[in-house]
């Protein structure tokens, strides 16, 4: 039993989701992920699928669904591009955030862990109070890091909402506003607010973000 | 007519997707991207739909189906967190390249624009290779850097594949191996390509990718 990713190739054709999903559904399985795009006008579907005991024969079936043209089984991204530590801010210090974030997470991918750092610039209080909400429906999502000099209003309301209902650890800059109040953790150098985070993700690193709450780095 | 994201809490069990699919797909709109997880034992199910027209009456169709709790619309990612540049490759170069990026990104984003930054550190030919064809499936994934000293085998053929298959430009830096040979555009500056990569999927950048084909820099 496993996840597995599959591509399937097919006619372009509305409610091919639905007939691939009650093929799926039959065997009693669970699609955790879909993505639909289209190629050189051709349908390509990527399904993550989840308690698979016989790949095969659930492939085989997939196949007998009309207009399927065909199939490639994949790892899931779990297994490629790991736990995703998110940074979202503005300025000068949200490149340092990831400049300390990336260079820690090669040094644990490079002994065989999987964590990428994803980046999205921003400012704003309304346009980051969207992307931290967004960051619960993300794909893999594992902390956040808000880098910036300040921040507050609706954007702790997002953070509070964040850590509430997805259980996402937030990470912050010593800032002025309301955001370091509510974070999880506070740190003053972005460098290690990026490393701190990898830290917090990582399966081998000793580092609990929970026994540090509360303090100020 | 236009894309909207939804999420669907429910009770969780086997066919549910099936069930909303076949509601979705009655009102001849695209579902793009589906996402599932469990909250406190409770399904959430996050879906980009295209092409909607009553988007009221899909909702309201949509709550009828047996075990939904409740509905939460929302902007797509492609509204919040933009087009994806994705960095890979590991050491020295691969942070500087996201520090070029995300500098670069954080100028466009703040006049407007939605791009992000998203890096995996990661190095070994095969582990490479993995990672690259898979950007091929990721979503919103618009351009692809590869950093690193030396990357040549399979990581050559993975980087073929991206760019006919897929469509998607690959930026590599001035290395050693195979990689730069079927690249785009070789840089080698690392800073330079992180911004040069930012240019390229820009919409306000004078910077076109394709005339800039075989220069090296």
């Amino acid at each position: 039993m496993g996840i597995i990713g599959v591509i399937i190739s097919a006619k372009d054709r509305k409610g091919f989701l639905r007939d691939i999903s009650t093929v799926i559904s039959a065997h009693d399985i669970n699609i955790t992920y879909v993505q639909q795009f289209l190629q050189d006008g051709v349908a390509q579907i990527y399904l993550e699928l989840e308690d698979v005991e016989d790949a095969e024969r659930l492939l085989d079936e997939i196949k007998g669904v009309p207009d399927v043209i065909s199939l490639k089984t994949y790892r899931p991204f779990e297994q490629i591009y790991g736990k995703r530590v998110i940074v979202i801010g503005g300025g000068a210090q949200v490149s340092q955030v990831v400049l300390g974030a990336v260079t820690e997470a090669d040094r644990h991918n490079i002994r065989g862990e999987r964590i990428s750092v994803d980046t999205i610039p921003l400012v704003g209080e309304e346009k980051l109070a969207e992307a931290v909400r967004a960051v619960g429906r993300l794909h893999r999502a594992s902390t956040l890091v808000l880098a910036g000099s300040i921040m507050g209003g609706e954007v702790v309301d997002a953070v509070k909402e964040l850590k509430e209902e997805h259980g996402i650890p937030v990470i912050s800059l010593n800032m002025a506003g309301g955001v370091p109040d509510v974070s999880d953790l506070v740190i003053t150098d972005p460098v290690q607010a990026g490393v701190m985070a990898v830290m917090a993700v990582s399966d081998t690193a000793k580092f609990d973000i929970k026994k540090a709450k509360d303090k100020r780095f």
